[in-house]
C-alpha cells in the first residue's frame, strides 16, 4: 500500500481538479491510498458528490488558505494550518505516508520542504526536474529548473546523478544521455562553475555524460537529461513553453485571418489536435523535487485533473521504483568524484 | 561619407554572402563606403564578376583564415593577418572608418575587440544586443546575449542604458519598455545580483523600467528591451530560436505525413511563407556589440547576403544616429545611480 498526500488548494483549478485527479489515480493503482489536505467540510462535500472508494481516502483538515502573493517565508511562518504546510508536516511525521503532490506556490513549497521536511542523506540541495516533450516523441528532463538560483559544481554533480536515476527508474530511459547546459559545446565554455562541472561530470562513472548542450538543441531529441543552475534552467523551460505557446497562437491567429486558410485547416484538424496534445505540458506530469527526504511532486499552478493525476502517478512510480534509496546509494558511492 | 569594414571570411556563406550583402548596402546608402577585409585575390576576383561601384569599395588584404575550432585567445595571438583581426585593427587605427561587420567566430570577435579596440568612455564591458521578432509584429532586444557570462548589477545597469538608447535611436522605439530577466515578476525574486539590479533600474530616470520579465513572456510584445547576464541571455535567445525552428519543422513533418494534410497546406502556402518570413532571423540583422569604442555588428555564422546587408544597415544607422556619443553622455550623466 502506497499512501500519497495531495495538497488540494493553491492551484488555479483547486480543489476540484486536485480531487478529480486523486480519484482517477485511485482507479489506476489498486494499492494506492490518498490523503486529501485542505478544508475538511469543503473536501467532504466534494467527495460526497462523487463516486469514490471512500475507504482509500483520508482527509487532513487544513483550514487556512495561502494567498497567491504571499512570501514563501511568511507562508511557512504564518500559515501552519494551510493545506500545503500540513501536508509537508504529515509527510515528515507519518512513516506510512510516502509522498506528496502540490499545485500551490513553488517558493512556499521549496521553503516548506527545506525547513520542515529536509533532504535525503548526502543531498546538498533538492532540485526540480520537470520534463519537456522532444520533437522526436521522447522526453527530456531539466534539472534544476528553479529551486536553486545559485549553484556550485558540487550541486550540478548531484543534479546529474539524481536526474539520471529519475529518468532511468521512472521512465525507463536506458543510460540517460546527460548534458550540461552551456553557451557553447566546447569544454572550456561558460564561467568557472560550468568549466569545473564539465570536468567533474566527465569523470563520473555513474552517468552517461555527453558534454555541453546549447539551449537551441533542447528539443532535438539528442538529450535525456540537462543539468543547469536553477536560474538558467528556469529560463530554458519557460522560454520553451512560452515560444511554443506563442507560436501556436500565432498560427491559429493566422489561420483565422483569412477564409482560405480556414478551409485549409479543415483538412488538418487532427494534425493540429495532435500537435497541441504533444505540446500540452499537462500530459507530462509535474516537476519532481528530487533529493527531498520523501517524494515531493510540484504540479503546474494551472493543472487540471489530468495533470494532477499524472503528478500522483509520478510520485507513485518514484515510490514503487525505490528512487530515493537509489539516490542515497549513488551519492554514497559517487559523490566524492571530482 | 560613412565607411564600414566588412570581415568577408568566417561565415558559412563567406565570402560570397558578405560581398553580395556589402554591394546591396551600397545601393541603399549613397554616402556609404565599404572596406572588404580578406584575401585580396579572392575578393578582387569576386568583385570583377559583379557590377559594382568600385570607387566606393576598398580591399584590406588579410591572407589568414580562422578555423572554426580555434580558441579566441589563439586567434588574437596567432591570426593577426586574418580578415577579422585586420578589420578590428583598421577600425582602431583609421579615424575615417566608423564601424565593422563580421560573421566570424563570436568568441574571437569579443576577445579581439576587448584587446585591440577597447570600449567607449565609461563602459565597463561591451554587450551583445540581438533582436527577436515578437508575435505582435514588433521586435525585442536582449542585452547581453553572451559577451559576459558573469555580471554585476553595475553591468546590468549599463546594458539597460545602452540597449534602451539603441532601440530608441536605431529603431525609433519611444521610451523602450525595459525589463530585467528573472525567475519571477516580484522584486525580491532571483539572486542578489538580480535583486540589486532591480533596485538600481527602478531608480534610473533615463530608462523606462517595467520590472522583472519571466522568460515565457519574451515574445508577448509587452517588452522592448530585456536586460540579463550573458549566460541566461544566451539561453533565452537560443531557446527561442531553437523552439521556433523545431516546432516549424515538426509542423512541416506533420503536414508531409498524410496526403489530406498536404491538401490543406495548399490553401495555406502564403500563410506558412509569411510565418517563416516572420521567424527568419536573417531579416532582423545581427547582434550589435554595444559599448565598443566604435560600432561593431556580429552577424549570425549562417548569414546569407540579406542578413549581411541588414548588419551593415544597422551599423550605418548606429553611426548616422550618433548612438555611441549618446551612450557616452548617458553614462556620464546616469552611471552613478545606485
Amino acid at each position: 500500500m502506497i499512501k500519497i498526500a495531495v495538497d488540494c488548494f493553491g492551484g488555479d483549478h483547486s480543489p476540484e481538479a486536485n480531487i478529480d485527479g486523486a480519484l482517477a489515480s485511485l482507479e489506476v493503482f489498486p494499492d494506492l491510498k490518498i490523503i486529501l489536505s485542505g478544508d475538511a467540510p469543503v473536501l467532504e462535500k466534494s467527495l460526497s458528490a462523487r463516486a469514490c472508494p471512500r475507504e482509500r481516502i483520508e482527509i487532513l483538515h487544513a483550514p487556512e488558505v495561502i494567498g497567491c502573493d504571499e512570501k514563501p517565508t511568511d507562508v511557512i511562518r504564518l500559515k501552519k494550518e494551510s493545506s500545503m504546510i500540513k501536508a509537508i508536516r504529515l509527510l515528515r511525521d507519518d512513516d506510512t505516508v510516502s509522498a506528496m503532490v502540490s499545485t500551490g506556490s513553488t517558493g512556499a513549497l521549496v521553503a516548506g520542504v527545506l525547513t520542515r521536511l529536509g533532504v535525503l542523506e548526502g543531498v546538498i540541495r533538492p532540485a526540480f526536474c520537470p520534463l519537456l516533450p522532444t520533437m522526436k516523441g521522447g522526453i527530456v528532463g531539466i534539472c534544476d529548473s528553479g529551486a536553486n538560483v545559485e549553484v556550485t559544481p558540487a550541486h550540478l554533480k548531484q543534479f546529474a546523478i539524481m536526474a539520471s536515476l529519475y529518468l532511468e527508474n521512472v521512465y525507463g530511459v536506458q543510460k540517460p544521455r546527460t548534458a550540461l547546459l552551456n553557451v557553447g559545446k566546447e569544454a572550456e565554455k561558460g564561467d568557472s562553475i560550468r568549466r569545473d562541472a564539465y570536468a567533474i561530470l566527465s569523470n563520473l562513472p555513474c552517468i552517461n555524460f555527453v558534454g555541453n548542450m546549447e539551449s537551441r538543441d533542447l528539443l532535438s531529441g539528442a538529450y535525456d537529461v540537462v543539468v543547469c543552475d536553477g536560474f538558467s534552467g528556469n529560463v530554458l523551460v519557460k522560454t520553451t513553453e512560452g515560444t511554443a505557446l506563442e507560436l501556436l497562437m500565432k498560427v491559429k491567429e493566422s489561420i483565422l485571418s483569412r477564409n482560405i486558410y480556414k478551409i485549409g485547416a479543415l483538412f488538418q484538424k487532427r494534425m493540429f489536435r495532435d500537435l497541441k496534445e504533444m505540446m500540452n505540458y499537462q500530459n507530462y506530469g509535474g516537476s519532481v523535487l528530487l533529493g527531498c527526504s520523501k517524494t515531493v511532486v510540484k504540479g503546474h499552478g494551472s493543472s487540471k485533473a489530468v495533470a494532477v493525476q499524472k503528478c500522483i502517478e509520478q510520485a507513485y512510480r518514484m515510490e514503487a521504483g525505490g528512487l530515493n534509496s537509489k539516490i542515497i546509494s549513488a551519492l554514497d558511492k559517487y559523490d566524492h568524484y571530482q
